[in-house]
């Protein structure tokens, strides 16, 4: 069995690969379950070890880290000219950072918003797994096979 | 009531900016409910007029276009410098292509994908509504101000 390809030709990265893509961004896409739907929105983020923190309004992210919900985290970069990228998906559960220390020490990170307004909220994701994958060069397909269509 | 902010200092987008914001980018990221939890996935996409569809091999996002689940599309884009960026989210269900005289119809739109193996299968996410938030210039925030730390 071979643990570094995905068996549809993507290269799978390890733990430590998908961590280190993910100290190298800093913005991320967090997916939730609302009402039964899915949401999708992007955000500015920071580690702390390994979880994911990021900040945020009054709203359907700091409503659904408040009640712990799941939530799928992404991070992808493409290369144009390559044609080629990776994706990183931290999969686990969102929660509120409350206490005053912690929120402070968080800051000092580095972790700002572009977005305006009232965004003093923190919420971390504690990953349950993590996967990634990274597409390797030249392999962009511009048809589809006739076998197919 | 001002319809083109949101209440949080974002500037809205309308329906036409948006689907224009998408006709000018070809990655997006699928959040889909799977097992009741949610998944987000990069893809590269087109628009075949207020529709958006990509390709995919066998695996979750063609078996909840087969079921014709709900999904997110959510596409953004950053500007380092500015610090600035906007994101449009198209929330719609999932469809597979099977035509064959449309799935050729769409390939000639340009509509590619950069991972290898089997991708030949086509969805289309249609939409059921579509927004987009985008941020001005220069309102990043460093700090949490003091009465929420």
């Amino acid at each position: 069995m071979d643990l570094t390809h995905d068996g549809c030709g993507l290269i799978r990265l390890d733990d430590d690969e998908c961590w280190r893509f993910l100290a190298k961004h800093s913005i991320g896409r967090v997916a939730v379950v609302h009402l039964g739907s899915p949401m999708v929105f992007p955000v500015n983020y920071a580690l702390d070890g390994r979880t994911v923190v990021f900040r945020t309004g009054p709203g359907t992210k700091l409503g659904m880290a408040a009640a712990g919900r799941e939530a799928a985290f992404e991070v992808d970069d493409a290369y144009d000219v390559l044609e080629t990228g990776a994706s990183v998906m931290v999969h686990g559960t969102l929660q509120r950072v409350t206490a005053t220390d912690e929120k402070a020490r968080l800051v000092k990170l580095g972790l700002r918003t572009w977005a305006p307004g009232n965004r003093d909220h923190i919420v971390r994701v504690s990953p349950a797994w993590i996967s990634g994958r990274r597409i390797p060069p030249h392999s962009a397909a511009e048809g589809v096979s006739s076998n197919a269509v």
